[in-house]
């Protein structure tokens, strides 16, 4: 078992950054050697510009403070000599999609190992990536760094993921969907034919630490609005990992008057009837070593038994005639939807057990 | 214009019976003759059993109170006497389904115009009714009951509401789905062959003013939970009012942690491919004369926009290729989606002007 | 009566804005008369500065929209020249305190009637005034605009405001905490030599549409907050309107999850012991003539009972030695605390009734 | 150190008896060892009466589900053979104080430790216990077990609970009264002639789980409310633990729309003037070796920063001139309020690090 490794987070100002954060000073495998956390030069805090040279970390994210020694840390100025002096092994980026395009490729040239929580290098078919824009498109670095991209859900890619250079953390929204779908659409049972409806909502951790008109309380508060229909950036996620063709799935996000948590209700039609018992077996079956996914046999989940968990929870109805079900699916978008996957996908990578940390 | 109408409401001591006694009392065709509060012999009061006796109507509903006079006002015990001495001549039935399938043959037999808010006399079909397991189930008074009544909807049977003795008023939901998909049903637009899902989110308020394990704020805050899949009573209403097959729509509705306020998120296929000018012009001409559907040409509703107002709000998004479209439709669930249709259905049975009052 | 009354609304972008566009939109003394619309050059929209010409209405307030016409209007970049052409009488300042006194004073000098909603023109002590730090403090034409300000509590100076050319409409604090401590303090009650606690608690849209990391739904929500201990703006009208030296009272406001409404919690110790009927008599005398004011006999106030409405409620404990009493008082911040106080004070400075257009 | 302690719970099924499950299931020092469940006899289980005969924990409680063997865990019907077949040592009471009453006597004569969460045991003074009206008040029995019961608090009483038998764990709104202002007492800093306020606001979780009218989603969201004015059982510790005289602090807790989380904001006048300074010092000495306290040295607390933790925050403000002080003091009700304190004072009990399974 791999011991003392030295991580370091970039983008400990967000949420998810402060789940993650959270996470590491914790891990029983780190204990003694809390992360580097690392600013970009010019990351914000609270709205207003920053180095982050010496701030203390639980300035940023009070909720952290204990009287332990985790009130002592201080986001220091991220360089590339900062991390090799400090034997950086691991590096997470908790960065905007630009960042990690930028800074992926030179971490492992520089023999990081990465976990990059951004959409940077998730999606392997280029008409995927087209949403994004990358300004690197098509270069042959971006080409060989994303091939050495692993999707980094272990409950899919746990082989590859370990040993992997690069871990490229799945969405929030892609996590719930896939990991109610890909079960049923790896047993066949899946009528592609009629579409599948994806009706996916979101707390509002999701839309970011930016003060912005949509993430206003005034806004969010008692409210519900879609967003992202037709063109969320979340979707390729599903064709790639699902197997599914354009146009086989219709994906739409929410946004819900809470902090955290995403339930997704999906509709899906069979190819042919089905029994209660024959899905829930094909669930079981697909889950059997999986830990961080519960299946739920008679009940359908929410959002509440999720939170401030790393778990995604799936159940399901079927009609009458065993040919539609209706799927729900619950996660924290900020654990199992980001940093609680990352963590996950570290200790998958380093051969840790799997939940560590995160139980 | 008719002119002094003689109100009465039965079971004001919900939430749609508190908006009712508010539309009511500032009702400017009803000025200076508010309506007569009628209890239920069992009425419960805030978990208490209670004979409504003298109740003053501000101390179940402290937001009423004035300095005008609507304070004086207090709950009398129902007989139909009472109703008879006071001259009543519309009922509205803010009372559960049992008691509205009890009451409303004896009113409309005693001369009595009834807006029944229940969803005791919405379905024509008798399959469809057979989720409420009426006792008086296919009883000749109940079948000559259900054949006089009006489905409450002005935007689909305006001119059979005039004049009708009994108006079933839609459920919340339905009403919601209902506006959102008979435009292009009867544009025949639609491909039903690939069925249509219907995903709805509402407030707490429509669980009701009892208090359960599933309106208790630790259950209904921070969550998000679906619920009744596959088999919600409204259901019916969705089959027989735009016209739908069983089977062809998926309808299934979430609690939300707002206090009111419904949206549905639709997703539908088209025969043909359509432009987004076809689909809204198929709108605006269904909806022309309707004062109550405000159809969004470029934006997507949301609950925000429509609370406290009897507005209903459709909005949709096309996809690439012209052949799906997701329609968002949002409404208050006590006003549009309870009393609001059931004032609206006053005006549009006595020939007043449709919005009177609801502005 | 004053009939054909032509306003004008500059800041109504704001949540403030909005209240004050809706209530003058549906008053019937202004029917057929909408407000103009005028927006400040710089005045932002969600974010982007925008110089307001010709945006529709609607597009910043979607809850405005109906079918009946008030879709139509549009926002109109400001200028003297706009109000004198339109016949403006009465001009509605919704803006920074910084942009009304500047603004008033030339208004003034126009012929027009000022009511404005900020903090510019409510104080008339100098030492109070410090706290602003207007840079116009002192000069003549400042002094001359604040000695024909009239404090806009109708409650407490009806008289003054019927005719007056420049009302300064109070704080949404201030109204919650005078209204409950002026009638004690007139009759005598108080005693100051052990000071006075008052904690107050609002809602989000009190601290305004710019979005900031203290507005974003991830601080506001499942939170609660004390700020400005000491040091709140409001505190200067307390003293000069109930009649406070420095130091005899404390006010703390919070910052709760909720979108709107005020409560404060007041604590007061009385000279002598008093009964519960005595203390009733002088809120009952004192508001006697007061419609907007509902004085609780036997219940406290809630939030929930002014949500929407333009009403104060207040009510109080005594202690069972009747030298101590805990007095609680409510009100709606964007109506009672802003906006429906406005058109109160629109109402009896025209001579209309009092709470026209408001119940 | 003690090791394999066996402990069992009573009355899990309510909030805090979930955290209290949660935190001994994952407590280091009981691994392997998990705790008795033991239902009452007539125990309710979301409203419906239950003999809570193997019914499974996570039926009650779906958020404790995991894959490791938790899942496997039934609530059993209690008896005291039950307890003493499974060796139980610690008895958690998460009972109401009826029956804490009547069975910690009993528990105690066993042999039994009791950490009793209810407000059974908590007061001395006999005056103080009136509010309570227990049954058995001066009965010899219930003297000599409030001989034995040691305040649960383990900052003002450490050395007492190493080795009490029967620890009365506080109440939640007292916790945080008591740690803002013990200190500033025991330094004999306050002037009480003048009088303290304590204006405290707790989410909906302290009112409990059964559904009342008041914990109706419809009542608390969107909402504040004062309630138990003058008269809140929890005065009664304030008094003792502090060391004040009736009369010398008005309490008054407010019911706050959010699940958990309470924010106490208490308002102090000094003997004489004190700098910031030397209050400050005051609060970091008497916390010195207390690992749940975390003194907030320039900003106020807020209740996020609590929650999901065992700590309490303090901070403060000072006024211009030194003589008053306004106290801001965070805890999560279900945590420090109660669960998280029960279990450290567990660990103080039996010689545990503190904050062991806590941090």
């Amino acid at each position: 078992m791999t011991e003392g490794i030295q991580t370091a987070v970039v983008g400990v100002s967000g949420y998810a950054g402060a789940e993650l954060a959270r996470l590491l000073l914790r891990h029983p495998q780190l204990r003694g050697r809390p992360p580097v956390f690392a600013g970009r030069p010019h990351e914000k805090l609270d709205g207003k510009e920053s180095a982050h040279r010496g701030v203390p970390l639980v300035e940023i994210h009070p909720q952290l403070a204990d009287n332990n020694g985790a009130g002592d840390l201080r986001l220091e100025p991220f360089s590339w000599e900062l991390l090799a002096a400090r034997g950086v092994e691991v590096l997470f980026l908790a960065t905007p999609h630009e960042q990690s395009r930028e800074w992926a490729p030179e971490a492992l040239q520089r023999g990081l190992r990465v976990i990059d929580l951004s959409g940077a290098w998730r999606l392997h078919e280029q008409s995927n990536r087209a949403v994004y824009a990358f300004p690197d498109e098509g270069s042959q670095q971006a080409l060989a760094t994303q091939a050495q991209a692993v999707y980094g859900m272990p409950e899919l890619h746990r082989s590859r993921i370990a040993g992997a250079r690069l871990v490229a953390n799945p969405g929030c929204f892609s996590t719930s969907v896939i990991l109610a779908l890909k079960p049923l659409a790896a047993a066949g049972l899946l009528d592609l034919h009629h579409g599948i409806v994806a009706d996916a909502k979101s707390g509002v951790s999701g839309a970011g630490k930016a003060p912005t008109p949509r993430t206003h309380f005034m806004y969010a508060a008692d409210n519900l609005s879609a967003y992202g229909v037709f063109s969320h950036r979340h979707t390729g996620e599903l064709l790639e990992q699902i197997g599914l063709g354009a146009g086989e799935i219709v994906f739409t996000p929410h946004l819900l008057p809470i902090p955290r948590g995403i339930l997704s209700t999906i509709y899906v039609r069979f190819k042919q009837a089905q029994t209660r018992a024959a899905v829930a077996q094909v669930y079981r079956d697909f889950y059997a070593s999986c830990p961080m996914v519960r299946f739920h046999e008679r009940t359908l989940p929410q959002i509440q038994h999720v939170l401030h968990t790393n778990y995604a929870d799936i159940g399901f109805e079927l009609d009458a005639g065993g040919m539609r079900a209706v799927i729900v699916s619950c996660l924290d978008n900020l654990l199992k939807g980001a940093a609680g996957q990352a963590v996950q996908n570290l200790n998958v990578a380093l051969g840790w057990p799997e939940s560590e940390g995160l139980a």
